[in-house]
């Protein structure tokens, strides 16, 4: 039995819009749900329902948050997950509260510094496992390094054994950048026995072309990288709009749903917290009920498809020799 | 009389082909060309035509082609500009060759630490000046806030006298991003009789509304922003292809060229360097002929509407005493 926590509070959605959305997603009897949210909301639960006194809002300061609010549904749900009541957590609250919530309560995998959010854009072929969005506004050349170990566990999941690694930046050259994603190119060109295949640099617009299958960049890159995706989508998909006749737009209705779904993060099944020491994924605050759907689903078969045990054996590689070199020269 | 100088060598495009779609170009009897390349080219040339011995190339590292081909297509060309025998220079060579040669040759406007590459970018309503693109990969927050003030004397020549500027950010909150970045909003914020009106954080989403008028970030940052622009919009316009019926598509050719040329960073009109002493033009070394034409035409543009008085009223701008508290504070 797969058994998925969710965390109703603290997002743009109600938590009675979520469990009347939730109630539609068929998974099959194998997967059941325990819901974390205020008392109110019990009574309406179609299933098991773990209430907490508090929650933790937008716009707590994810620090004092985490100490003053310990009975909130999002620390309540990451016990839950450390106690292995339950196999992964759902949260679309305050980024930040999940992450270094995630951290202290969960803890990372053994030899991870920095667990990163990552998450699966779509290009002109398979989707791309971007990581960092967000976690690590800054980072250093080994954190880089370890998402592009922690990006190949994910996509190995997904059916790719031997993935083709890419590094954000603005230009192919090595001497691109700055100097921590120089020396993450260094060390990752020429990394022993490396478990997936290293392109070198990879510029925005080529991203999509879909030719790499993970791409490592920081927090805040990642994150700029994509909204922008989603902020360009949401004009072309408005313009088109504008440029065909009504008649012709309704009639390619679905697809454009479909295309416009597939491009606009509010959709997505949200971004998987690659390094913490249990499944953790994060949506959007402002994510529509069907991308929490998404992300429930994702977090189902991440359960299913030994995600953690991938992941821990990336976590084991992160102890290779000459990473420790890396280490001592940028820490 | 308007003169612009172009550098015709250093990009992907021929000398020949450049040559060859000048001679479509109709800007009036008030601008003529005054074009810098090789000696072979001359005789095709139907304008002035300045010859030089060599050319600094794409692999070329920036730095040391300057000190070493001195007499190269690229800084002849900023010579002119100097000693104002041309108006304005427009390059699709180097990025690193023709912002550095810019600083040594040409020199900073007084006051101005750091020129930014600055690009128009489409929105839902008028385009965003975009600025850092590419000239500074790691910036201070005062560079940040120099680059508000660059932004909006471009903007006023394009006839908003007041502009909305944003920062670039991973959230609308005051803390969010790097140091610097939380310094600069806080001086964008307080700064006493402002020329623009301070929009706060903007995330890359929110951008593509039109909601300000100059956007500010790193070159890092921007660059990253721009590319994945413009893979986003090639990746769009590709499914749009598939989806609707060719006869259809083959209907609405011209509204989608006109649409994907817009969102096409190769047809969009180079970047300015603000901040320079002189009009200095880059075009991506990808551009189309047609982009290199529209760069001709926006130095004609900037030209005419005195951009380097707006531009110079800018720059002692920089000088007030805020400023230089927070010079102080972070250098």
């Amino acid at each position: 039995m797969i058994r998925i926590g969710i965390d109703l509070m603290g997002n743009d959605n109600s938590p009675e819009t979520l469990l009347l959305t939730l109630k539609e997603l068929e998974l099959g009897p194998s997967v059941e749900f325990v819901a974390f949210g205020l008392p109110a909301y019990k009574a309406i639960c179609p299933f098991e329902y773990i209430e907490t006194p508090e929650f933790i809002s937008m716009d707590d300061h994810p620090l004092s948050a985490l100490r003053q609010k310990k009975e909130a549904s999002l620390c309540v749900g990451l016990r839950y997950l450390k106690e292995q009541k339950i196999n992964a957590f759902v949260s679309a609250g305050n980024t930040g509260a999940l992450v270094t919530g995630a951290k202290v309560i969960v803890g990372n995998l053994p030899g991870i510094l920095r667990p990163a959010l990552l998450a699966r854009v779509p290009t002109k072929k398979e989707p791309v496992a971007v990581l960092d969005v967000g976690a690590n506004v800054q980072v250093k050349a080994c954190h880089l390094v370890q998402f592009a170990l922690l990006g190949t566990a994910f996509v190995k999941i997904h059916g790719v054994d031997k993935p083709t690694v890419g590094l954000l930046n603005i230009g192919s050259e090595a001497i691109k950048g700055t100097s921590e994603l120089r020396l993450a190119y260094q060390e990752l060109k020429t990394m022993p026995e490396a478990p997936f295949h290293f392109a070198g640099n990879i510029e925005g617009k080529s991203v999509f072309d879909g030719n790499v299958d993970v791409l490592i960049t920081d927090g805040f890159t990642g994150n700029v990288f994509l909204k922008t995706a989603e902020g360009i989508a949401s004009l072309i998909l408005d313009r088109f709009g504008s440029l065909l006749p009504p008649q012709e737009y309704e009639k390619l209705g679905p697809q454009i749903r479909d295309l416009s779904g597939h491009l606009h993060y509010a959709e997505y099944p949200g971004a998987i917290l690659a390094g913490a020491g249990g499944i953790v994924i994060k949506c959007h605050g402002y994510s529509t009920p069907r991308a929490f759907l998404n992300a429930i689903a994702g977090a189902a078969q991440l359960v299913r498809g030994n995600f953690m045990e991938e992941i821990r054996k990336a976590s084991k590689r992160t102890r290779y020799p000459l990473f420790s070199s890396l280490k001592n020269k940028k820490m």
